[in-house]
């Protein structure tokens, strides 16, 4: 999309849409003094809108988020890291909405008001004791600032190395709307930890309704197209808010700045997944995969998805390995109609399939620029005009070891 | 199966079968001196079945044997490695055609009697005066003993660290039938190198026919139920031959033996699939996974899979860590129907889940149960009465290692 339709904050955060505060502090979940609490909160009920993982073993605070959601609106969404409340039974459950009432009363706020999330270790109960103390401190941590939505950012991170947060601002009725959002890492990564939150604030005027539409066609393009090893966590979840307060005429797709607004939305949610996959377990680099020709958009996704998802094309990668044979390959096993006879495949700039047959190619250019920390994949099936992008990483010593190391 | 319905034949090898005969020498496609051209031979016509790869990229050898199956025999096949002959187009699809009629030629035999499959690199053109100078050596070098076999067996590999092949004895009419099968290493586990090749000799009587219908079916449940890396490679394919001269009645779903022969050839096809498995490429074990109380076979198989699949999963078998939510979070995204609060999950004896709930285990036996060299998991779904066996193996650093190797 294009660039000029909206513009990079480069300072904003999550707290820089009009109406929003967060907050992040160390309750004791986790074994270190990292942050592993934190909350969003808005001034006023917010249009919202939320995702959730597609595993069929759902962690309890989505179940509360869900009903949160009901009526469209929420007002804050309290997160905990550490302990993902997930195969935790009945009492995970009444865990779960103990934290969301608990919050709803010290913010002074409707139960229904608020959304829960939780990322973390699989199968133990949650420590109340620490969570109770951590809400009860949450009212003084609270404000506007940029140090503020930074304690949030730390607080929902688990092993990741860097945290993931950006801000758009666009034009509506022109008038400045921005639009923000903050995520942690993908992959299972630490042995039973969970994997993707994502948080968006913006204070455009949306309704619950258009927010969730545009939210499922954007994450089906951008959270949804990543991959770091394939492994469906049990409390993916992005929520994301609409404080409403740029006041402009409300969007929706007819609105001649729904344009923009969708194309800034998505920036924010294709950055955030492109952080999540470079931030991958044990990952050197981010590799983009571009499919093009293929019989439809749903046939590119399906075979993108397969070549970033393959051990061997994912290995290569790691090895800065012009590997064509292993793309082709993973091409083949998508499920997909192919001609295969019509397929060509580039590494950058660098062409080594023309036709389904094997170009020479300079490999000594092809090893520099696979040894960069961006690679990009493009394959042209000239089948039709379905095109999608996927983006992950590499495979590596790292990955195996963190995911071989014994639980501790 | 019940062992009893058939007897291992410790010394058995693919020319134990009555009438069958085989060779293997180097031809010179492996930069080594290591066997790189082999053939089975039939001394009648064989009733003959064969299954192939799903990958859309199919090899030229795979077509020539398809064209050689049509009638449903085969007096020989001739096998490469060292170059898979796959995307080499035209010029592919014309050397795969002159190596079966080379051989139909210095074997006596008419061009269609002969299936031919190749293994290695893909993209490349095959050498064909070394493999033209190899044919040509064949009929020296065929012959029925326990090293004509070895010769062949050795011929068949690729980076696969041991042999696979293995001979079993049936009753059929109180008549002794021998099965046995020859196979070569899973998983495109050396850069561009191809996948799973196997051959089957007996001398059952039975039709081309029923010997199709018992390989798909058994496939299926067995070399269709492993995976090392989820890469499905452009080669696969297996060629089953029997040449009849057992002379009993003819062998059909409704022979009085039939349950024995299909117990028997089961067995031959589980035992090279599972070799492949504990083979893999970096594997330091064999995993295997059990699916009991899905709702149907076909689900189960799909859990199974998806859980012997599972990156995280085998990192964890590899780091002996028993670490069950990874199990159950592969057992979720499997798309298949599950009750979330009826699974149980046991590795080995030792129960770690119940009712999808944690069950206090010892981590010391745990670990070393896990620290063994075939582990197995044990999923109860409690849904229905489906079940399935996946084999599979660890994922460690040799994986990456060789697969991360710039080809050389």
């Amino acid at each position: 999309m294009s660039q000029s339709l909206f513009e990079p904050v480069p300072s904003g955060t999550i707290v820089t849409p009009q109406g929003f505060q967060a907050a992040g502090l160390h309750c004791g979940l986790k074994k270190t003094e990292r942050n592993d609490l934190g909350v969003i909160v808005c001034s006023v009920p917010a249009a919202a809108a939320a995702v959730y993982t597609t595993n069929l073993f759902q962690a309890a605070p989505l179940q509360v988020t869900r009903q949160s959601l009901v009526n469209g609106t929420l007002r804050a969404v309290v997160v905990n890291s550490g302990n993902a409340n997930a195969c935790t039974g009945q009492q995970g459950e009444q865990d779960a909405y103990t934290m969301r009432a608990q919050t709803a009363s010290q913010l002074g706020l409707a139960e229904d008001e608020v959304a829960v999330a939780s990322t973390g270790v699989i199968g133990e109960l949650l420590k109340m004791d620490c969570v109770t103390a951590g809400i009860a401190q949450l009212p003084v941590a609270i404000g506007n600032q940029p140090e503020h939505a930074e304690e949030f950012c730390q607080a929902i991170l688990t092993t990741d190395l860097v945290k993931k947060e950006i801000c758009v601002a666009v034009q509506v009725n022109g008038q400045q709307v921005h639009i923000a959002g903050a995520a942690k890492g993908s992959g299972m990564i630490h042995p039973n930890m969970a994997t993707m939150l994502a948080f968006m604030t913006t204070d455009a005027v949306i309704s619950g309704e258009h927010l969730q539409q545009l939210l499922r066609e954007t994450t089906d393009q951008t959270f949804n197209m990543i991959t770091v090893d394939g492994d469906t966590s049990t409390n993916d979840m992005l929520v994301a808010m609409a404080s409403g307060l740029a006041e402009h005429e409300a969007l929706t797709p007819g609105h001649p700045d729904w344009k923009a607004f969708a194309a800034g939305f998505r920036h924010v949610c294709e950055h955030l997944a492109k952080s999540i996959a470079r931030d991958g377990e044990g990952a050197t680099k981010l590799v983009e995969v571009v499919v093009n020709g293929a019989i439809s958009d749903l046939s590119a996704r399906a075979i993108a998805k397969t070549v970033i998802g393959s051990s061997l094309v994912k290995s290569a990668m790691f090895g800065a390995d012009a590997n064509w044979g292993r793309i082709i390959a993973a091409v083949g096993r998508a499920g997909e109609p192919v001609n295969v006879d019509t397929v060509n495949i580039r590494l950058g700039d660098i062409v080594v399939l023309t036709g389904s047959r094997p170009v020479p190619f300079d490999e000594e250019a092809a090893l520099k620029y696979l040894q960069g920390d961006t690679v990009q994949i493009v394959v042209d099936l000239h089948y039709g005009e379905g095109q999608a992008l996927a983006w992950g990483c590499d495979l590596t010593y790292d990955y195996v070891r963190i995911n071989a190391a014994y639980r501790t």
